[in-house]
């Protein structure tokens, strides 16, 4: 439970809002590099945390980020044409490069002078693991870019794709965190062990009945977290077989950053980053990266149909079971044979997030012990967010080598501590693996 | 005309306006029994006078209607499972049962007692004439159950119906008590008597063409009201053949109760609720029943496809011809056969309700002899409201067997007063027939 | 560049602004004479600077424009009979004539008497040049209707539609003032000649290469401004053939006229007025004329499918591209043929002007030499608000036969003064030819 200003504190990311303050401080995706797929491709409208953008990709194939009025006559230059290493406004001819600069006058005789008084607001760009990040805050604080794994890796090995959120980031993000409610919202309720399976098929743990058997065996896990530069490492627990315990172990990574909790040894890890549109709604980028291995075509299918944290979208990336059509239940379906009657987990995420309102409302909550997550990201957000306005750097955006970690599940005899389930599995408490410096990422994904 | 204060008091039913206090000590119909149609039936949102509720059926049968957020989290129990006597949150599985007790909280070892500390605002809900009816006022005010005779009857004798109104609830309800726009607003204009009926043909009155002509020749209708414990009476009288008159008779019963004035002896009666949604909306729960027969299955087809107060509707209860698509006026029809252009007696009330404004202005009136019903339903309303804000509980709640009245149409020698028509016809002047009590209603419609 | 104070004047024309104050002492046109087609035609719901009102045309072919609410109970007489040279309220069959008098009242006995204390709101029609104009300012106000060339033409010489937009009127009108735009935005790209005329098939210049490469290579053309009574004249000169000027010169007509600058000698006139609807929508009503000869039916087809200021609609007059549908923008037309990728001259002009935003801020532009008519413009509108306001009529209303002017487009050598070239065209600096006096309209277009 949080008190009103708090829980305005966690959802507000507009201009000048502490929370927006501390988002400006990290690198924030905006788009997927496939959405500018070629040089002068036709610009993309943006709208990141209440402000409105567009995007285009010039004949070099940099990407600019910038705002959308002509400073002429204010028209929007979304509707300009892309070429020549520069926007042209289709009003009177002002072009602009990526950065901002204005580049040509054409309805201006002798215009040079004047020309260099014109300066759009522009953000820095840089393009990592498929995907368009742009740093928004001041320029003395740009940080390093952290060493978030599907970044570094070659993009065979990463599949990403988005989706829209019809509500606020936290709850979201918050549903990210929780995993406790995989027993409730994504299991399945089917008498025989194969209609089971079936129902789960677009669930991670598909493959795997012993796991979700687990799962809907103990609906109380217990909870460990452990703290570290970037993040919170969220650790549950649950009774697997006699004297054995199954560890679902998930990453929350400052300030918006989650990686799931299913996977085992060379399996697929997927994790999710929660991007404000407004205070209302928030684009999603989802990502599944393999460190040994490339993702297979029949793989890459399977994510773009809809599984894990992947959704079933439209060609404009708005899932296809959304708030407006209430995800398709089919209540006969949830009768006998899931406990929603959704199709997809990422859809059952959205309509129960979606379902807390358009912004939870965090002063009515009951809280428990399988919270215990969602309280500790909303006291390092909060806190990060507190400090930030008292002067205070958030330590995060100094340490990029911190996000070099990983997560994931596994099955220990009981009584053994996360942190050492952690550094059995990745040699660290905080499952740091020994991640090759940023420096060292040309020739990977972009 | 009212005052702008008054017409604020009038139209405004939310939670603490006095309207809606005294809305909330009567019993409120919130859906036809038909949309939770067995056990363990999919939950269904409600909206109540600005209050947004759930309503499911247990796996005994009984009804709950609660609030919709999880107490958890705030998930939207909407999307919740319905299963073995209570609505189980989707997201962590915490049930509740039909008065709001959390009776399960599978997510929490050992949760026995943090579970009882745990609530969901509940209302009461009575099952009554093929619809569902909430209490919503304070528990010690609660008036036994009043003696509305559809209410009372076998369902074989009674045909439901609801549908949606996009204006507030009173000048809907005004529109229903007010028989001299008969008239004209429901009138043919055609000049062949054959091609004149057959576009009455969804008026109660279709079969009666000396009816319809009284109605036609006689557009000044002189009143009489004749008040009671549940409400008033509303006479109408028009010349009918030399030396007679031809009396249509309505009932207003508190707070939101209206019978149309068609049924002749052995005739069927038609009546219609008005429940607000919030203040620029509302449905109307419409009902025709026969005390002495059942209501034949043709009559149920023809009402089920808009006739008297029934409109044509689809699955949700949407008129087809609304607001949004101009009630389909067809101004050909309108120029040579009907006075509006629009198909159906309730299409036709429901545009020019609308059309009044989501809040029909009333400060800027100018009321005549006809619009005496609608000047005494407001004194009466208003006159209840007044007097609950000082402390003075209403009259009616506390009358149950004063809703036992009856109403219709009737041919009288000239100068025979109301009173004496309404003695006659049903042995009182009020209309109170003798009536069974609301205890003997074991095996009637529900 | 603009202050919000000034900003706020030019683009707010509700009741009691001063730029509505303006406005209203101007003939305004609210419908197409073909939106009421005949005698007893449907009456059409009108909305001109934020008021609603209902139109109709009675037996005898006046029209009446009437605020819509029926004055007994509130009605909307959108929906009434229109019958027998009135409007009867279709709930209790109030009439009411054009010039808003109640004339019948059947549902009160003898209701003469209060008949005549009952009025509606109504505003004087005059019907010209195909369309119907309001006056909507104070009686003792009234301007004589203005010499306006097209509404003083026989019908077959005379060409009218209208279009929705979707943006405040001042942005529309100064779209429609600056003509340097045409070199970018309205410019084909393509590299032959063949193709580039047909991209350039929309336009008025479609027909002439050579001025079409004059626009297209001289993108800063040199502006004078020239003021009569009703208005300005705005010449713009770009470079033709050596040694030569190519005139493109329009006329912007006090408050709300423009007039393109396309007409070579001989050939057609266009010109737009803008009316707001509300301030983020306004109706612009197109005309197209010839003094010298009939408009061919099969210009009248071209102009009807979207041709120089003639939009391309549906039957609603709603253009087919619009805002809600990104104007069916193409991408790949717009790299390799035209400028916007946007097809017709209107709907380029539209999709500019809307997305400078609902109401463009003014107050952060850069103005350059090109934008000088623009900028008279606005002196002279917000002169004449800030006059009224101050107790001084506006000169344009008391000269109507200011209003008889003609522009268009001229071919000088070099250093002509454009009140030279408007001289040898016209007669006259400002445009002004020898008009029929407004009293001679008898027979005309109407």
């Amino acid at each position: 439970m949080l008190s009103f200003a708090d829980n305005e504190m966690l959802t507000r990311t507009g201009e000048g809002t502490p929370m927006g303050t501390l988002f400006r401080r990290f690198w924030t995706p905006f788009l997927l590099s496939q959405e500018l797929p070629e040089p002068d491709a036709p610009p993309v409208r943006v709208r990141v945390m209440g402000e409105d953008l567009v995007a285009f990709r010039d004949t070099r194939g940099r990407v600019g980020l910038v705002e959308p009025q002509c400073p002429h006559r204010g028209a929007n230059l979304f509707w300009g044409r892309n070429e020549d290493n520069g926007l042209r406004c289709a009003f009177h001819g002002w072009k602009f490069d990526v950065e901002g600069r204005c580049v040509d006058m054409p309805c201006v005789p002798n215009g040079a002078n004047y020309m260099k008084t014109i300066r759009l607001k522009s953000y820095e760009v840089e393009e990592r693991g498929g995907m368009l990040w742009a740093y928004m805050g001041p320029p003395e604080a740009k940080p390093t870019f952290p060493a978030i794994e599907f970044t570094m890796l070659p993009a065979s090995h990463v599949f990403v794709s988005k989706k829209l959120q019809e509500c606020n980031w936290a709850q979201a993000c918050e549903g990210g965190l929780d995993t406790a409610h995989f027993s409730y919202l994504h299991m399945a309720v089917s008498a025989s062990e194969e209609e089971f399976m079936k129902t789960m098929s677009r669930a991670d743990a598909s493959q795997q009945f012993q796991r979700v058997k687990w799962m809907k065996d103990d609906g109380a896990p217990r909870f460990t977290i452990i703290a570290h530069d970037a993040g919170i490492v969220i650790g549950g627990a649950r009774t697997a077989d006699p004297g054995n315990t199954y560890w679902r172990i998930s990453q929350f990574l400052m300030p918006n950053h989650g990686y799931t909790p299913n996977a085992f040894p060379g399996e697929s890890y997927h994790g999710q980053t929660w991007i404000p549109i407004d205070d209302h709604s928030c684009w999603i980028y989802c990502y599944t990266w393999n460190p040994e291995r490339p993702i297979t075509e029949a793989e890459r299918r399977k994510y773009a149909g809809g599984f894990a944290v992947h959704a079933e979208v439209d060609e404009k990336w708005i899932p296809i079971r959304n708030r407006s059509n209430d995800y398709l239940i089919d209540r006969v379906e949830q009768k006998h044979r899931s406990f929603t009657g959704i199709t997809g987990v990422s859809e059952q995420d959205a309509c129960i997030q979606d379902s807390q309102g358009w912004i939870a409302d965090r002063t009515r909550e009951h809280l428990g012990p399988t919270d215990m997550g969602v309280v500790q990201f909303r006291k390092l957000v909060l806190g990060a967010a507190k400090a930030l306005a008292g002067g205070e750097e958030p330590k995060a955006a100094g340490a990029p080598q911190a996000y070099a970690v990983r997560c994931g599940g596994a099955i220990t005899p009981d009584a053994v501590p996360l942190a050492d389930v952690m550094t059995q599995r990745f040699g660290s408490p905080t499952g740091r693996y020994d991640a090759p410096s940023p420096q060292s990422t040309e020739g990977v994904a972009s």
